[in-house]
């Protein structure tokens, strides 16, 4: 890599985490591209070159932090079940880590009430890992593992939107245990068969 | 009712209004009880001589706005599908009326960054309303409609946190018919019978 290259590298490093610690501790309004310059130590015309506005340089972040932009597709083991419990399982493990959690947070609290942020994060950052779950039920569908008339992109939110109402709003507490009997009561039914 | 009950009356009644107001406006962190007092057009100790803090007028603010401190039960006509349907139909309608919605993301929003208001307002508002939904599934138990083995404040969220989740992030856009949907899912579950 060109020195040019690596201190680019360097900088854009530096920006991610200063825009992640930023948001977390201020929130998202109080966020600006010059805070986030000035944390990462960089001139706010680096930023500038870069991104458009902090929205970008938030979703990069984000991005950065978790998945990338085309996070892998979840296990097919054949088993449905087991597999929707192992990511369940790891989210729970992602929620609860600082580091994700709270600029998360801020996030999702300012998308609550700006429904433009909302609508821009949940596009861009939520739902293509949503659309992991839809591909997963198709093939267990195919499977005859899942009802054939089911809409999966409804289907995953019955395990999907109780651990994050529990997250967002803490209702309750989450563990492996929970996640896996929600997999089992959305399979299975809570009426008797 | 004398006339001294009826001012006193009068004076809550402006004071529930202008709180939702504007936290709805400013949001939970800029909501301040000489805010409130200065919208209401009474003076900050009338405030202080019923409520202990922002927290409080907000609270019964809020349980004025909704149920009260007691929210009935869920109806039982003996179909817990039929009980469950009407409910949530219900509660779309509630959460898409602006009295309610705007001053409820405000709150919902706080508490998703800050911990103990969240634990606050879930405690008092949220969580009585998701035991009716405990105690309708615990009746549906005994009348052999739900699987005994099922932990009902587990079950509730089958239903409630997916539109919860629509409602809060935006995900996607949400109906009587989705509601529907939602409650025959959980009921029947995902995989074949």
């Amino acid at each position: 890599m060109p020195a040019q290259n690596r201190r680019s590298e360097k900088s854009r490093r530096a920006i991610y985490a200063a825009a992640l610690a930023l948001v977390g501790e201020v929130g998202y309004p109080r966020t600006t591209v010059e805070g986030i310059a000035a944390r990462a130590g960089v001139g706010k015309q680096t930023i500038y070159r870069w991104w458009n506005s902090k929205a970008d340089v938030l979703l990069e972040a984000f991005l950065d932090l978790t998945d990338g932009p085309e996070p892998p597709a979840l296990p097919d083991t054949g088993d449905i079940a087991a597999d929707l419990k192992a990511v369940l399982r790891a989210t729970v493990d992602e929620l609860t880590d600082p580091a994700f959690e709270i600029p998360a947070r801020a996030l999702t609290a300012e998308g609550v009430v700006n429904e433009e942020v909302g609508r821009i994060f949940v596009t861009r950052l939520l739902q293509p890992s949503l659309q992991l779950y839809v591909d997963r039920l198709r093939t267990a569908q195919e499977a005859g593992q899942i009802r054939p008339e089911t809409d999966p992109r409804i289907a995953l939110e019955l395990f999907v939107s109780p651990l994050a109402q529990r997250w967002l709003q803490h209702t309750a507490p989450f563990s492996h245990e929970y996640t896996d009997t929600l997999v089992d009561y959305a399979l299975h039914g809570l009426a008797p068969r």
